[in-house]
């Protein structure tokens, strides 16, 4: 399954594009986002994302989970967002 | 439907519970974020509440929505995101 690193600075209909370019291809994508300003532009994109996959006849939903990451020993909780069909 | 409104304030499992609780009660809830504080704290309790409904057989989805909030003539985009049974 596709990984999309969102980051505060990501722009949302760049991101939004490429989440809805992975569902029509393989169906489902995940969202990687640290930090509240990456959640933010994370959840932006997947609003306008659902719009895109609509019109194309996708229903997706989401379901977010917590992933602990280990950036050089120091350990950091994200949230994964599992794009999938409902 | 029940509204629960989550500021950056909230405190996240008082919020996953008031959330596992309305969608035991009456199957979905809505929750209402504005701003990046705001929208961290309720996809931490979405996170949690997913797993306490998981628990009690209950497999719930998110789909996130904007909203324009109206503020005493001050229009804010909020973002919704609405809990329903897969």
């Amino acid at each position: 399954m596709d990984l999309i690193k969102v980051s505060s600075q990501s722009r949302t209909a760049s991101v939004a594009g490429a989440i809805a370019g992975s569902v029509r291809a393989n169906g489902r994508v995940e969202i990687q986002t640290i930090g509240a300003g990456s959640l933010n532009q994370a959840m932006k994109a997947l609003v306008l994302a659902r719009g895109y996959l609509k019109d194309d006849g996708f229903d997706v939903v989401y379901i977010p989970e917590f992933v602990d990451l280990d950036f050089d020993g120091r350990l950091v909780t994200a949230i994964k967002i599992i794009v999938e069909p409902r």
